[in-house]
C-alpha cells in the first residue's frame, strides 16, 4: 500500500493535473483487452523522461511495482498492474521529435499513436509499415514493448525489424540510450531488441528512433473466394513458389464471414470455406503486373471468384470485411478472446482444422482470422467471462490451441505478447534452460522485481 | 596452461583428426583479418552440437577460455584467442539442413559459408540479401555473431534483419534453441537478437534459422561519376526524397580510385572525385523506370558521366571496381586497417572530409569506400605494423576517426563488431550506463568469463 507521503511525493513529481488516486479515474487504467483487471493504487501522466526517471527512482526505494501503458489496447494482459502500485501512462508523452527524410528516420515519444504518425510520414512520402490492429488508437510505446505486428508483416516485417534505437528509463530511474540514427550500427550488444517486446519489465521506454522507407507508389488487394479451406491454404504457399511477395495475405475463415456478414451485411459468400485477401505493392508496372499472376494462380488454385480493387475505395471496400471481424465477432458474446498462435506457413491449414476440431471438442464459437503470409491465426474465442463453466472450458480450449501450435513447429505468440495470458505455458515452448535465462535478464534488468511483475515471466 | 589429461579428454571428444596442438597447426588459428595476434592452446573442429556441448562442460570446469572462429575473417579481431585455451573451428559443421520454399525458411549449421548458402538459394529461386565482403570465404556462424551487412543492407538490411532462431551451446554446456521458423515470434524476451552481434563471448551458435524472400526478378548497377564529392553525397540524399530505395548505393573516393586503377587498369577517371555505384532490383519494368529516373537524377546534381549496366555482364563490370578496393588497397603497404564508423546519411560528405582532415594530419595514406545508402564508411588505413613510429600515427588517427563518427551522431562499427579493435573506445560511445549492464549480460551468460574473453567488453 502506498502511504500517503509517497502518493505526495509522486504527486509533486508529475503535479496535481497528471496525477490521480480516486477510484473512478484508477478504473480506467485496471484493465487492457485481455481478461483480467488489477486496481493501481496511483496513475501518473509524465510528460518527460525526466519525471518518469524521478518517478522510478521513488519506485525503487519503495519497492512499488510500476506498470507501463498507453492506450491499454494490449491482448494478454500485459498493461494491467496486477500488484497495484503505479500505473505510468504514457499518453502526454506524444510528440513526434523529428521525421527526418535524408536521414530516413524519425524520433519520438512513446505516446505517439501508431496512425497519427502514419499520417505525418504520408504527407512526406515516407512509410512505416507495422500496421497492428489496434493502431488507430495504440501507442508507438506500447507497439515497441509488444513488438507489434500487423498484416504488412508479410513483406515488410514488425516493430522490431524498424528499431533503430531508444532511450530507456531504468528501474533505478536511471536513463539508458541505445543504438542511434544510423541504418547500421553493431556496437556493443544489442539492447535495443531485448527491450524490444519485453512488455515493460525490463525498462521503460521514453523516446524512440525508427527507420523509415519511401511511401510505394501504389498498392491492390485482391479478394479471392475458395470453396475450400485448404485450396486458400495451398495458394498462399504458391503465392511465394511463384515469387511474390505479397504486403499483406490474410485468411477469413468460414465461421468469420458469416459473423461478419451478420454485421456488416457486406454480400459475403456465406457458402465459402475461406476469404482469400492479397495485397502488393510497388511501382504501378510492377503491381499491375503482379495482380494479375496472382488472380490467374487463384483461379487456377480454385477460386470461384477473384475480385481485384480498382480504385483506393474498392481496396478500402475489401479490407472492410476483414477488418470488421474483431467487432462482429464481439459483438456476439459478452467476452471475446483473440487468439495469437503462429505456426510456419505449410501448417497453416493443419492448425485451422485443429482450431475447428477443438472449438467442436469444448462447445465453443471460434471464428479465425489469420495473417496467413506468415502462418499468424486469430482465433477469436466468444465467450462470457462471468459463466464460469464456459470458461473453464475456454481455458481448455486456449491451452489445447497454443501446444498444437508449438507441436506443429509454432509459436504461442506471433504478435500479442506473452503477458499474463501465455506466462503459465510460457516454459512450454522455451525450455527449462531459457526460462532460466529469461529469469536471470530480468533479475538483472530489475533486481527488486517492480517493473511489471507478474508479466512475461514469474520471479519468485 | 592446458594439461596434457586435459587435452586428451578434449582430443577424446573430437577424435584424433579433429584435434591439433603442434604449434604449426595452431598458428593457423592465431589471427584473423585484424592486426591483433594470439596462439591458441588447442584446435578443436567439432562436427556435432553435442561435441561442442562435451567440449564447453570440459572448458567450464576447467576453466578455459574458448573462442569460436568459422573462416577467421574478421576484421575487429573477433576470432583472435588472446588467452590461448581453445579455439572451436566451426568450419566441419558445414551442413544445409533444410531449405524450405514453402515457409520461406532454411536451417543450417554455423559453418557453412554464405556464398555456397546463396547459390544454393539462387537454383531455388530464393534469396537471402546480406552479403558482406568476405561472403566468399566467411561462415554464416561469423555471419550471426558479427551481425554483418553489405553492400546490400540499404535496401535489405543486415543479418540480424532475416535471423529467427538459434541454436547455442552456453558456457555451461548446457544447449538453449531461441525463436523458431515462424516468421512472426513474440514469444519471451529476443535471445536471438541477443546472441546476434555477440561475437561469440555469450554462448556458441550451433544451428542458424532465417527467414528467406523471393529471388528479384532482375537487377540493374548504375555507374555516375562526380568531379566533387559533395555532389554525390547529395546524390546520396536525394535517391531517397525521389522515393527510390536501391539495393545498394556505394561511393568510392578519388583516393580509392586511383589506388585501384594503378592495380586494375579499368579505365576509371582518375580526376574524379567519387564513383557512386547504385544497384536497383525488382521486376523488369520497375527496374526500368527506376533505373531511369536514377540516370536523369545524377545527371543533374552534376555527374559528368552515368553508365548503365545493360547486361549480367556489364553489372559484374561496375562491381568490379568497388569490390577491388581492399586488394587494391592492401597490396600497398604490408598493413591494411579496415574502418568502420558509420553516421547519419546526411552527414556522409562531413564524415568523408573528417577522413581526408585525419589523413593528412597523421600523414597516412587512407582510400575510402561507403556504403554510402546507410551511411557506413570503410576508411582503409595503409600501413606498416611493424613501424612502431607509423602505428603511433594509425592508432591516433583511428581514434579520432572513431571520436568523429560519434560525434556525428553516428557510431563506431557499423558491421565489422567491436572485438579488440573497439574495446577500449566503446565506453566512449555506450556512456557508463550501458556499459554496467553490457558487464551485467556478460556476467549473466558467462559467469566464468571463459567466452571469447577480452571482447567487446572487459570483465575484471
Amino acid at each position: 500500500m502506498l502511504s500517503q507521503v509517497v502518493k505526495d511525493e509522486l504527486k509533486a513529481i508529475v503535479g496535481e493535473g497528471r496525477y490521480f488516486d480516486n477510484e473512478e479515474d484508477l478504473l480506467l487504467y485496471s484493465y487492457d483487452a485481455f481478461i483480467v483487471q488489477g486496481q493501481p493504487e496511483a496513475a501518473l501522466l509524465p510528460v518527460s523522461t525526466e519525471e518518469v526517471s524521478r518517478i522510478m527512482k521513488v519506485a525503487s526505494r519503495e519497492r512499488i511495482p510500476v506498470t507501463a501503458r498507453g492506450a491499454g489496447t494490449n491482448l494478454a494482459g500485459g498493461s494491467v498492474p496486477t500488484r497495484g502500485g503505479i500505473v505510468l501512462v504514457f499518453t502526454k508523452m506524444n510528440r513526434i521529435i523529428e521525421i527526418d527524410k535524408v536521414n530516413r528516420v524519425a524520433v519520438f515519444q512513446p505516446g505517439v499513436i501508431n496512425m497519427e504518425f502514419q499520417k505525418e510520414l504520408t504527407k512526406r512520402g515516407l512509410y512505416y509499415p507495422p500496421d497492428p490492429g489496434s493502431m488507430a488508437v495504440s501507442t508507438m510505446g506500447g507497439n515497441v514493448a509488444e513488438n507489434a505486428g500487423g498484416p504488412r508483416a508479410v513483406k515488410y516485417g514488425v516493430t522490431s525489424d524498424y528499431l533503430l534505437g531508444l532511450e530507456v528509463v531504468l528501474a533505478s530511474g536511471e536513463v539508458l540510450r541505445t543504438g542511434g540514427k544510423t541504418l547500421k550500427n553493431v556496437t556493443g550488444y544489442n539492447l535495443t531488441q531485448l527491450f524490444c517486446g519485453s512488455e515493460g519489465t525490463l525498462g521503460l521506454i521514453t523516446e524512440i528512433t525508427v527507420k523509415l522507407i519511401p511511401l510505394p507508389e501504389t498498392k491492390r488487394t485482391l479478394q479471392a473466394v475458395f470453396k475450400n479451406l485448404s485450396d486458400a491454404g495451398r495458394t498462399v504457399a504458391r503465392v511465394f513458389e511463384i515469387g511474390i511477395l505479397p504486403v499483406a495475405l490474410e485468411i477469413v475463415d468460414k465461421v468469420s464471414i458469416n459473423v461478419i456478414e451478420d454485421y456488416m451485411h457486406l454480400g459475403l459468400p456465406r457458402e465459402a470455406e475461406a476469404l482469400l485477401l492479397i495485397e502488393v505493392d510497388g511501382p504501378e508496372a510492377a503491381v499491375a503486373g503482379e495482380s494479375g499472376r496472382l488472380t490467374q494462380l487463384c483461379r487456377e488454385m480454385g477460386a470461384h471468384e477473384v475480385k481485384v480493387a480498382g480504385t483506393v475505395e474498392e481496396n478500402d471496400e475489401i479490407w472492410k470485411a476483414r477488418r470488421s471481424a474483431y467487432g462482429a465477432g464481439a459483438r456476439l458474446r459478452p467476452t471475446a478472446i483473440a487468439e495469437d498462435c503462429t505456426v510456419p506457413v505449410g501448417n497453416l491449414v493443419a492448425m485451422f482444422q485443429e482450431v475447428t476440431r477443438i472449438a467442436e471438442k469444448y462447445q465453443l464459437l471460434i471464428p479465425v482470422v489469420a495473417h496467413a503470409g506468415d502462418g499468424n491465426l486469430h482465433p477469436l474465442i466468444l465467450t462470457d467471462s462471468s459463466d464460469q463453466e464456459e470458461m473453464k472450458r475456454v481455458v481448455k480450449a486456449i491451452d489445447e490451441i497454443s501446444r498444437k501450435a508449438v507441436e506443429l513447429g509454432g509459436t504461442l505468440t506471433g504478435e500479442h505478447g506473452i503477458g499474463i495470458a501465455k506466462r503459465e505455458i510460457l516454459p512450454f515452448e522455451l525450455g527449462e534452460v531459457a526460462m532460466e535465462i529469461t529469469r536471470n535478464i530480468k533479475k538483472t534488468f530489475d533486481p527488486l522485481n517492480i517493473l511489471n511483475p507478474d508479466k512475461v515471466v514469474l520471479i519468485v
